[in-house]
């Protein structure tokens, strides 16, 4: 998107397998003179349909850029609360691309009230730009020091973000203390040096950004790095650089969010050095070791419970078959207000590949169960379909709490873990049994790959994630 | 729109012959409660399709609102420049509407940058906004004097601009000390009251404030009274209430732009106690005692020049008649590249009633010529048609100087009376002859309608306009 | 749009004042080659919306074409029904359009039938397409004789139709024997030869048929002539030539629908050598001498009504005045429910210029009032704004009665002068007072345009036209 | 979609691994009154799109209907050659929804035309209409015989084509001669009965005919016979009844076209016993067996593939690995003009799942390869991931010839396996090997499993499929 031969940029993907797609989608580039031209375009919708081609036009000057895909947390989804968000200053405009939410935005937002500036927003981006305008007080004779600024700005707020903020000719790629929401940097090598070895400092074509690393491959970069906890690298026609890294308390462990990996992320993707596939893949076999089942057959809820359900086939030798086709052509699930209607909405996203398991005792693999609406038409399609028992084993462990980092899950009475049907689940959905993984099994799956990976690469002390929305324990106190 | 049994709102109606579509819209209503909550929508293009249904359907709560129709003077245009512009403070939001251009916006925007704030936007609302929120400073403890703040802008910055602020449940409307943009408050009158008369204190059923008094009629209420030069006027449940006359320097006259007569606003919309219809006519008869013309018939092009035409065929003694006919069915006729597409351009968009005038000498009376391309293709469509010859009268003063108060004129270079071709502007056009309304003619028409006005209403003592487009004289010194 | 060097095309207008939209176009062309390529396209909407400009890329080969813009009288719209309609023969393909409605469609329609032909859809154009291709036999050795079948088909149905009849590189123009449907021919000079005259034989530059001859401007044609009554036009590279005149049964007149005069053409459009809008300037001055008011002022509804408003005030010697002004950003008035809601309809749509007419007895001239939804709440607005009588002279008779030749009329029991309320029209509407023109009226403001024609031109020795809607007197019996 | 108490409908899914997307959509439904109200709608686009709302209400009058998706074969993709064709006929409107091609279209439309029957479009669907209404000639007296018609037409035309005629209350089911293309019956049972077992007498609830069995499970319908190869079948409120089997010429074998089980048909459908999923299976065993490969994983193009490449992996016991993961945020991919292009367009569309792959040898599998344009960036993309070889096996042997019976297969020309890098064909791709499925192998895969079935259903006692795309041997004579 960024044809840069020069420096970096930033690109969110759609994120989460419940979010059939973002809300709103921004980008603003920056032509790197001085002083900048900045342009900018943000849109409503899927990244297609919020940027038409006259859009893109207009953005292909200038060779650094961030940009923003949005699914709403806090602020309400609206076209002014698209980021990145953009603000002039006393020396030129700042450019702010967020992911996470502010533990303490209540808190913030006073401050800055109180210095007598409007907020025209309920975005925690539009809270981060002016935080960084204020403080400390501009003046027109001194450049600002922005990484001062941003110092300054990760010791009012612990958690939880991942920032970029432009300004002019430089990018500096950020992400909080805790390391609660990814960040990752892609390193694009012209065609001729794909496979020839660089160092950092050396000549570079360019550098892009990302929340999941799974974005790089379809612009032709290549993954580089994470940026680490607390970590502030600035980005440049110099190249990379790592400026400085800000601690957390003392005792405290690092937070990276856990779902990631069970949930949000592509499966392609790379976080603290593994892939999120190998995870999942991992967590199935976990659960086969806590789980197993006496049946004939494993498959899977296509396509984002596949690799569990792999793992669990290999763990437990029990053959791997697949149960349901997808319609491609049906796009999402509304939901429906009533049983038979749920029923004719799962008929119509899957078929039942019926000769595949009538007659047999089948193991189905899901990668979690929200609220708990979907799963229940799929056992009854089964078993209508031949299937004489239709057991549920689910990668990972119920959800019971709110995210206050980010991420959008039910509130807690939606939540089917909460509700008293949970107490017999299995009949509930129509089951004839129901296990989760634990909360250890899970933690284990997915440090395991890190443990194994730090003999190569000391970087990162310890290990730790924040596993707030299963177990209640957030990283830091909750002040509201 | 706005179904208040209490207060008030603006509105303001799409303007100016060429500006044949306002580019975005805005709405915000407060529930007046406290703490209130307010609801906001914005859109591009037209009213109509800026307003789906369901976004007018969150706006039905409260009983007071201010909305906005923008056609860009200084912002880019894009949704983040709509108006009205709202933001967050320590006691709450303010939502504010702007008409005009701030005179020193430069300046202004350094001012509050240097505080610390960023602007996210190049609109001169959010300016405003912020200048309101930023001094004095705000605190916690004390609920900020709104009115204090007002005038405390208005001393900051002389013209232009016609606003209106609202918070909670009170709305402040708004004109700068020269008058430059109009505003007039309308009274919303229940059916069974419409013909009694109340006096301001009285038990009321609902205001409205808007830059042009033809939008009441179409929303059932009643053109009421102007706001004055410099005056800020509260508009609350308790109703309409005048609280101030900021005044101008010593010797300065009001600057009421002249423009709005000419060619801004609707024919029905009401200044200074004059209907804009009245004052179009007046100044073809002006025209027609400055330039007779030796000819058969007097027309017009429909159908902002109607009036005039009429004023000069009954100074002149002439018989008025059609001679286009317009084709609803075209819209806009873009700016074409070449002579013969300008040609089919207006071919298309006007036909030629030629037995009316062939063989006839015509007396064409247009409002203004701003750039020339227009009159040429219909001078010649005129003489193709049979026309003997064709003179051109219009009923305003060339324009010749940019305007910095918020109308939105050509540059100088474009402007034809800058162009070396406005020596023989009657060969370059195809005319027989051309002649415009002097400055002098055009004051005296506007000025003479009030000064009768004046016997009756003594409220403003002294007349002035602002003439700085057609004379360069601008209402105040201007600072860059 | 059909930039020939050779030959012809059809472009038919919208039409119709209360028609605010057509419902679909259609074009086809023929490269003229043997055998010929056909390129079609029809769309929905408004001609802009129906031809979006990858549309129009696809057309631009070929040159000569047929095209059609439709309100539906008889077929339901769908695009299927979208003319010019296409079919293939034996001997290639052939294209129709056709404006008006077969008084004989339903036996017609069962006698294609009874050969097998199964109907598409249910629109005359099919109807006349598959009659064409019907009859005689098509036998591969011989070339169809298409004249001697459209010879036949206007020997099997009397009226209503004007036909554009397309075979590879000739168009026949074609209309009834009762010319109930307007048809006329234009022609495309090269610019250099605008004002020479040539001889139909001679070189020419290119044909366009049209329903109406003000379509020609808007391309650069000029009026050549009408289509006689039963006339067959060829249209070929060798210019026009007449080839034969069917005639209508001894004794009938033509049927020329009069209403075409009233309302539904343009102003600028010509119809038996004479302008539309002075047919209607004659029809006012016709009204002021049958129906005199002793008031202040005239008026018009605008637009349509003015030329009888202007006719109206000569005759009289009363004031022509403008008392309202037109929003030109409201589109279509829908019809609203109740009173109140269309007293708000038409008070966006019209703005009062009050001052023109405070304290004045108004004669408002309008051209036909058909449901009497609109007036009404016109002359509340007005008597409102301060007039203290006014007067309704309508510019046409009353209508009374359906219309089977393709004019959309509503139901008997919706017209106005069927209701019961006609008997105190005045009262129902709130006029002081209401007169219609006499059918006589109308007549003699037609015809005598046509007789003082008649002197130059001998073609259409008697002069007759349909007056069904006023008086229930239809050109031929109606058999169902 | 048609929640009858009665009677029947077809509905099409759309088809075909490459046809991401229906041209159009059309539904027709007769309420069955005598005379029955017939009401229709198309649409261009997806179901979804094609069907609006208030489309959907006007069709839910009545209780049968028919209805049909369209991917263009012969006839030009526009609104008009929409499916199903409607025309009034003495006796009634018949419509009749149409899938394949009718091998002898070209001598049939001349036999329609020299009847004197013009053909609007250039679809075989309103050819077969025209052709019932023809012959025999139809008369007001007598009802016509609309099986005998039927059957009429069977003789004129031995293939391609299924078809449903719905005349008044009845609906005719009818599969050609060769039953090259499917068709099947399904069975709406209220829900109380979904596990009784009925009779074709008895009371039912309800019948749906449809090309694929598998879109019955989306509408609550059970799958319940295939309609036989020249079967005519009667759906009618007294049930599903068949009325006659049309023969083929002697010594003829059935011609069910065999690239629905390779390509085009959702993996759960069901034909001849069958279900889809299982064939490829088969054809991924068969593969195995014929070219197997020294490899360390089998995996697949997802999802197509997936079924083979299971088979593949069972019989050949290599571990079965994911190593793509599709991006469903991305649509189609367009067909890029260069190299660079379409391998960013697949790295957009793929993401490698590095870790399950990086140096193993990989076998991918699959399901065809018609251009040869995708298969060569994916192998490089697995090859810079880190794929020490990569073989490719395809389940079906190389498409070389076109076909002439509805299914839309790129010129020869454009088929990889008539090019001359065919030779190379691992070369060109980028490959380690590349190894087809033969003929022999496919069709075996394909029989074996109705050998297997005919124990138990004697009813079609030869067993034949069409190969003619593969072969170049057509069931029947071409004519042309």
């Amino acid at each position: 998107m960024l044809k840069s031969s020069l420096t970096t940029g930033l690109s969110c993907v759609p994120r989460g397998r419940g979010q059939l797609g973002q809300e709103s989608a921004g980008i603003v580039t920056s032509n790197g003179a001085s002083p900048p031209t900045y342009t900018a375009h943000k849109g409503m919708g899927l990244v297609s349909s919020a940027f038409p081609p006259d859009a893109l036009l207009k953005l292909r000057y200038g060779n650094l850029g961030i940009c923003h895909t949005r699914y709403s947390t806090t602020g309400i989804s609206e076209l002014q609360n698209c980021q990145p968000f953009v603000v002039d200053t006393l020396h030129g405009k700042i450019a702010v691309a967020h992911n996470g939410e502010l533990i303490n935005a209540h808190a913030l937002r006073k401050k800055v009230m109180r210095h007598g500036v409007g907020l025209s927003t309920s975005s925690d981006s539009e809270l981060i730009t002016q935080l960084l305008a204020l403080t400390p007080p501009m003046e027109e004779r001194d450049a600002p020091d922005w990484v001062a600024r941003i110092k300054n700005l990760m010791t009012e707020t612990p958690t939880s973000y991942s920032l970029l903020v432009m300004f002019k000719d430089v990018i500096y790629a950020v992400r909080d203390p805790y390391g609660n929401r990814p960040l990752c940097i892609g390193r694009i090598v012209p065609v001729s040096k794909l496979h020839s070895s660089g160092a950092e400092e050396e000549d570079t074509e360019g550098w892009v950004v990302s929340s999941e690393s799974c974005s790089f491959q379809s612009i032709g970069a290549k993954y580089y790095r994470e940026v680490l906890p607390g970590e502030i690298v600035q980005i440049s026609k110099h190249g990379v650089k790592s400026l400085s890294v800000v601690p957390r308390p003392e005792g405290d462990l690092p937070a990276f969010c856990i779902f990631e990996y069970v949930y949000f992320a592509r499966p392609d993707s790379i976080f603290e050095g593994q892939m999120v596939y190998t995870v999942r893949q991992r967590c199935g076999r976990q659960l086969a070791i806590e789980a197993p089942t006496d049946a004939d057959v494993v498959s899977t809820v296509p396509e984002s419970a596949t690799p569990a359900a792999l793992g669990y086939a290999q763990q437990s030798g029990l053959p791997y078959i697949e149960v349901l086709c997808k319609n491609r052509y049906v796009g999402r699930t509304f939901i429906q207000p009533n049983t038979r209607l749920r029923q004719l909405g799962v008929a119509k996203k899957f078929g039942a590949l019926t000769d595949n398991f009538a007659g047999k005792r089948v193991v189905l693999i899901d990668d979690s169960i929200v609220r708990g609406n979907t799963i229940s038409p799929i056992i009854k399609l089964l078993k209508d379909a031949g299937a004489t028992e239709v057991h549920i084993r689910v990668a990972s462990p119920p959800i019971r709490h709110p995210c206050y980092m980010g991420i959008n899950i039910p509130t807690k009475e939606e939540l089917i873990a909460n509700k008293p049907e949970f107490q017999d689940i299995a009949g509930y959905i129509g089951a004839a049994s129901v296990q989760y993984l634990t909360v250890e099994g899970l933690v284990s799956a997915v440090q395991e790959g890190i443990s194994s990976l730090q003999q190569k690469d000391k970087s990162s002390k310890r290990v730790g994630h924040c596993t707030a929305c299963l177990t209640g324990k957030y990283p830091v106190e909750l002040e509201w």
